[in-house]
């Protein structure tokens, strides 16, 4: 089968490999569509993200779908021919962490993609079938594979009860605020604004629903709630930029016993304002990834509730997964959500 | 200024009576629309409901918008010429309840139209302005006078964290069911049943959003499970109806887990399975009435999620009042919701 | 090894068997001590507990502890000599209910004592490690095995958040009522009332703290509230009767807003009040056994805020379990809890 | 009656002043006790607290218990020679905050002793009786002025749901923290770690019950887990001291999905490592003052639970306040909790 390797940071190669064998527990899963997620791009560019470091050759790749082709002997509830939207991380299921439902903070959890575990830039894959979903003929391949960013969104609202009906701020308008500002269009929000600092993102999150846009760069908090008034009275507030000014801003806008979930990957160290969180006491919420999430994705998507598509500006084939990365690296391209085929 | 009084179950009279004051804390408001509930037509039937007794002549109804007319000296906020919606109960503000945010449960609440209290079938109100809420231009009257049965709804879901994408279980189609099914639709259900006895009920269901509907008369929940498989299993369960089916329909299918919130006026003594109860961790949830709900629902609204006004099948005139009552209680006629214009 | 076996409703026969094998993923525990609980006492009188049956001959019991004595290769944490409390029920670890923390409903658990699943009557038994929890020196081979039920209590409380500095009444005073007690005590209850209609349980109950206790039997709960004025506005019950007369002192005894856990076996049909449930927006948890209860309990032993061994009232040898189960079938007797060693 | 005014930073003078009215719907209070706070020193060395400036002359004082000496005409519950904790905010009962339980977060609180409202540090004071809490014969005056900081402390826990049998790590042993150990004896604490500067402070917190108690002054976070591994995997961490230091050090010991409550006053900035946050799901909670605990903390002091006592290190007369402040400003003296005594 093909699959696409990252040799060195920006260069790719396509391989011939064998397919790997299904086991009696496993699926093997004939992979459709993958989006390409900003990791994806830092992993292309710079060999690491963080303390992961690449071992090359790798395969990148985790927003997937597909078809399901062969299915172990042990294997129930799941057969050839399914449509399937595909769960990267499979945690250890023993741990603290696992026993208590948080799986997403499993450590020894193997996520597809991130090193040393191989991703989803190839034809096939077996996984283990409690993390292959399937998913209704009216949900396309595309959405299938953008489950795993909109379950990034899902699990932030899963940390903000009782957002419906109440305001919001989203900060940060790239691929997973934008899933923000589809879930909380989806999950009833009273009123919707988001801040970011590029105007194409902003226009974008109008085109989804938000009620007001602005770019806060450059301008004190001060003068933002002259324009904004209902800035300084958030209710919840989704911080996805993982900037230091997104975070101040945050802290700032959100109301007494105001919400904030952090979902934006960020430097390890920021300056914060402190005493505003004590003061209206704030809650902060930490959200990594997600845990249970796909099938509640999944009937939002089949009841049409989110969409997903509005935010893919590009397609390319696996053969050209390298025009995939350079328009994701081209600031004129205004790539948002770039979806690989195969 | 012209108000209709009930004189005696079955009977009203309008008469002419003096403007309430305005004192210096308080607003006045011209009423525009009065929804009717279901309780005015009990009041109109049987002139009590459970241990409320009217003391005639008693002025009913309680789902109101208006213009403010007047506001008191100290009144800051509201101004003449507001739109308005009127949320009904003024709570004490002093007890245990209203202190911990639980106005809704205040033993010494003043509740318009609750006798002996006077409710807004009169032209001119004089209301605290803490319970009077603007609405937009964008919301019109009937909005306005619709939020008290949404915000009823409102409350409901805020028992029910958690809701989005998960599958939710409607019992009964009345208005408050039907409120259910349009806050379930904004709030991101994930599959939504609904069950009724009435087939008019569930096709009005069906226009609202609901996914499957059915009548469980007569029908052993096993039967039902038959034909509706995701029936074993429902994640969240509104019980509206109030009655012993309904409630014993919910407990059987509340998933392991699940929630139920019991909405429904009902008997005082009901029979119900209890291992189920044990067995699958049920949390059941008491709601009543709502706090701290209109300027949620009011932006819902305003942001377009909900909208109330499809399931208003009347329109009278306050002079008319008596032909509301009569259409409420021909079974013929199909009343879902009956408006009374001023 | 030894096993003593039910052959029959009333009937005990001890064996000698193959000691279990210990696979490379398991652990092999030497019992110390196995607590009776009310279900083996009624699969002992009866042969069934509802629809479970007793396939003959069956080994029951389930509170256990124990000291390692064998380790399977893969198996990392637990040693040989350990000193540890048996957890008995394993979870698939695959279904909705375990990803989701909730493996107390998991529907494929594996039961010790629970037919088919042979308990701990016996000198060893091979585990699952995750289910077997480590105790220190300073927590008793007794305590070890009440784990079980003061996990069970410790569930209970984990469903009634916020119950410290409230009123607490606990009805039932058997064992899982006087575990609730301590546990209430450990976990910083402001008043305690409990209710039984047996003198020498209340005697107990108000030996291990409680501030208030009552013989409900055959009065009106208006009467009750005469003498006992704070039962009307309890903030959390804990209904472990499981009798209609329990649950209906419970619902009528809840505050506004009130909490109530469910966890005692009942009748599969109860009559109860309805209304009240609506109008003070009760809240009703049922409550199953425990998920992640155990480390926090050997915690609390080991802190010392719960005891456990005060409500042991007889101990035997595992040869004399049949004078066991006579002193707990002999209402003279005031039987608590009875331990079997060893 | 006898006053004790700050006239200017570090200078008291003690006058003779009428004594309040008390009007029909207030309550006269005899002053029997007050603590010292942290903020009446800090006002009394600097003059100001924040962008709270003392307008001279000034009474400070806000933890306070007395006995009631005359009731408004119109106020019911409360009677002439009721022993009282005086509750010191008055909130405003008509914002958003008090409306949903916040009012701890009313922006028009009437706070005794902030400048500008007259504290009580004099004979009489006249108050809202819903914020005057009888208190029983058991309990002291001591310990009814204790309340406020106890309610502080009680208020964190609120916002640590799930806390019992967990690990508790509380980082700042001054009253606030000491408070805080007293109360996670008293609600269940599995295990309980205690971070301090002063060895004196660290002795008093193993006194009151702490497991390990250490100095983490100067040292890397992963030397301190070298010599105490639990360090690593906090469920909860309450942090105390309001410094930087002390906010990094809890942000590194919360462990996965561990919550951590903010509640010591500090500098407008801070810097924080973020990806933590992120990585291990934490959520943090701003905690300030607290809302509906007095009564909570009066019966689990009634009960028991809590003492308070333990922390008094000194006790001064009115006449002698500023012996008080001397001593709080002494560091030799090693002064907890100063009360003076009317």
């Amino acid at each position: 089968m093909k699959a696409v390797f990252l040799k060195r940071p920006g260069e790719l190669e396509t391989r011939d490999i064998p397919e790997p064998e299904c086991g009696p527990d496993m699926v093997k899963v004939r992979i459709k569509e993958v989006g390409l997620c900003g990791s994806d791009v830092h992993y292309f560019n710079h060999g690491r993200v963080g303390k992961n470091v690449v071992v090359s050759p790798h395969i990148l790749g985790h927003e997937s779908s597909g078809i399901v082709t062969e299915t172990g002997k042990k294997v129930r509830g799941l057969q050839v021919g399914h449509r399937v939207s595909i769960e990267p991380g499979v945690p250890c299921r023993a741990c603290k962490e696992c026993l208590t439902g948080y799986y997403n903070l499993c450590k020894q959890v193997v996520f597809m993609g991130a090193p040393p575990n191989p991703g989803t830039f190839r034809e096939y894959v077996v996984h283990d079938p409690l993390f292959v979903h399937t998913i209704p003929d009216t949900v396309t391949f595309t959405q299938g594979a953008l489950v795993e960013p909109l379950s990034v969104a899902y699990n932030v609202f899963s940390n903000l009860p009782g957002a419906a009906g109440g305001t919001i701020l989203i900060i940060g308008a790239g691929p997973i605020g934008l899933a923000g500002v589809e879930m909380a269009m989806a999950l009833g929000v009273g009123r919707l604004l988001t801040a970011d600092v590029d105007p194409r993102r902003l226009e974008k999150a109008r085109e989804l629903g938000a009620d007001r846009v602005f770019n806060p760069a450059g301008k004190e908090f001060e003068t933002l709630v002259e324009d904004i008034p209902e800035l300084e009275d958030v209710d919840h507030v989704i911080e996805a930029s993982g900037s230091e000014a997104g975070i101040r801003l945050a802290i700032n806008a959100a109301g007494r016993k105001g919400k904030l979930a952090l979902v934006g990957m960020g430097s390890d160290e920021i300056s914060i304002p402190y005493m505003p969180i004590i003061r209206k006491e704030i809650r902060l919420f930490g959200t990594y990834r997600y845990a249970n999430a796909y099938p509640s994705v999944i009937r939002l998507l089949t009841h049409g509730n989110v969409k997903g598509e509005p935010w893919v500006t590009h397609r390319f084939s696996l053969d050209d997964l390298d025009k995939g990365f350079a328009a994701a690296n081209d600031k004129q391209s205004f790539a948002l959500k770039i979806m690989i085929e195969l």
